[in-house]
């Protein structure tokens, strides 16, 4: 490996999107425990969006992160630094305290490209509040390059530290993630890039390892793949496979056997035929999650037809 | 796509090694003529080893491929040709018919580096017989590059018509497919490639794309991935992705639908960690595949200090 890269370990706030955060105090613990044993860099522990300004007030509590909360989970804090993500219009600046004040190191603002302007304007927030900061660009397949090249120039001049690259539907190559950390390098000269892939097409790994090649730093997976819809990037396979580095598989296994086996029992992700055919068809996997939430689940013929069939007003 | 690929579905072959070729005729029917309407070019049916070299007359007929039956199982032969697969020291030549009266188009001749001899003794007499050959070589992984270069001048040599890369252990990354392509290719002018990966690292499609860009025209695959241990490229990710093809991806989503989730319930095989582990380690599955045997199959952490506790003697 060329440079020094990082992972960032999802599970807590990605995988969440699968069981509603109802994960125990005992396992964001032994999770952590375990990334820092095995040497991952980052734990995003969950989303700092404001209960005030979202639904959901039944979710866990990783949903809506909160600094007396976090120092009882966490009470020593080691080498692994901990994240949260926020979406745009979801948080509230006034419940984020300066960094020296709080658990958290790392905050990522998640986006589509239309919001970069108010993305933008949080990252210079939380950046002037002592920060390291992200921004995860989402459904990068659909972005036109036009609208890509505005944006570029835009964040250059912004103080963000990282861009992510997001392959939201999960139907990039490894091919397309290279032309697109070399377009983002070339336009981005002084951001460290970030990937985040989804598993519909079991590409995630291997299109983060190809990111690796292209010169990405931030690398971010969840263990056991768990993350919404087809999962991403496994951790494991990131600490078993990255060479020259301090990463130690042994502790990611003792999580799995501990506490991942019983947890995909009850809660489903993963290579699921209806999450493989949107990301084929480059489709936002909200409908094959309904499939799946539905006594339907396994008709794939009649889904992939009803995903493939045009409307005659749309000929 | 730079040229034409040919899909070698081995479902049957390959996933029989998980299930004892406990295949009903019903459903190699029915793979037969999803296969065919998807445009997948060859079906390999099983393996022609010969009941009386080889114990295991429990298994399926699968194993053991008569003409009689196989006419039985496919009265209406398509588009889609038919292979089997030998192994060295358990094939009776005699009990292979001139292609002009078989049902078989392709025999392919599994071996390891040492036997090569042997194999290709065996390739040149189907070759005589009229039959499309192919050699594939198996634990690439485990070849030491002079060993490699003294078989590429025999190989050339033969009248094979397609050679195989196979990542036998599921530890290659898509960086060494593509330097292994580009040598076979460099080496073996006048043959065609083939690539049949391993699913120990979620990486087999990935692999087998890597092989396509590389020139590699023969792809191995299997419906819904099912192969011995980890699997293989699942059959449905090729179809749905590779592009100016003919493919059809909804064919074999009804095979998936129909058969597959109900044998995947009964039958294990794909991204199990300890097969994970032995991808990372690069070593054989059989290990992995006795702990999944046994009452201690999601002891991972054991597992893995079992095989990289370095014996005293070995250091």
């Amino acid at each position: 490996m060329k440079h020094e890269v990082k992972i960032l370990d999802c599970t807590i706030r990605d995988g969440g999107l699968c069981n509603n955060w109802d994960f125990s105090v005992e396992f964001v613990r032994d999770l952590y425990e375990g990334l820092n044993a095995a040497g991952v860099e980052y734990m995003e522990i969950g989303y700092k969006n404001s209960p005030k300004l979202l639904k959901g007030s039944d979710a866990g509590p990783w949903r809506f992160l909160d600094e007396k909360f976090l120092r009882e989970v966490i009470p020593n804090k080691k080498n692994t630094k901990l994240s949260a993500l926020v979406d745009i219009g979801r948080v509230d600046e006034n419940d984020i305290l300066p960094r020296s004040e709080s658990m958290l190191d790392l905050i990522r603002v998640a986006c589509y490209i239309k919001d970069l302007d108010k993305a933008l304007e949080l990252v210079n927030k939380f950046h002037s509040m002592g920060y390291e900061t992200s921004l995860n660009i989402m459904a990068l397949s659909h972005v036109m390059e036009h609208e890509l090249m505005a944006a570029f120039a835009e964040i250059e001049a912004s103080p963000v530290d990282v861009v992510y690259i997001v392959d939201s539907y999960g139907s990039m190559h490894s091919k397309d993630i290279g032309v697109l950390v070399e377009k983002f390098k070339t336009n981005l000269p002084n951001k460290m890039l970030g990937v985040h892939m989804h598993n519909n097409m079991q590409l995630a790994f291997a299109n983060t390892l190809m990111g690796v090649e292209k010169g990405a730093v931030f690398l971010d997976s969840s263990v056991y793949g768990m993350g919404r819809a087809a999962g991403n990037c496994n951790t494991e396979l990131l600490v078993g496979n990255l060479k020259n580095t301090r990463y130690e598989l042994r502790p990611v296994l003792g999580v799995i056997e501990k506490h991942m086996i019983k947890i995909r029992e009850k809660t489903e992700w993963g290579y699921i035929i209806p999450y493989m055919v949107a990301g084929v068809l480059n489709e936002h996997p909200r409908v094959a999650m309904a499939l799946r939430d539905s006594d339907e689940k396994d008709n794939f013929t009649e889904f992939y037809d009803r995903l493939t069939t045009v409307e005659p007003a749309m000929k």
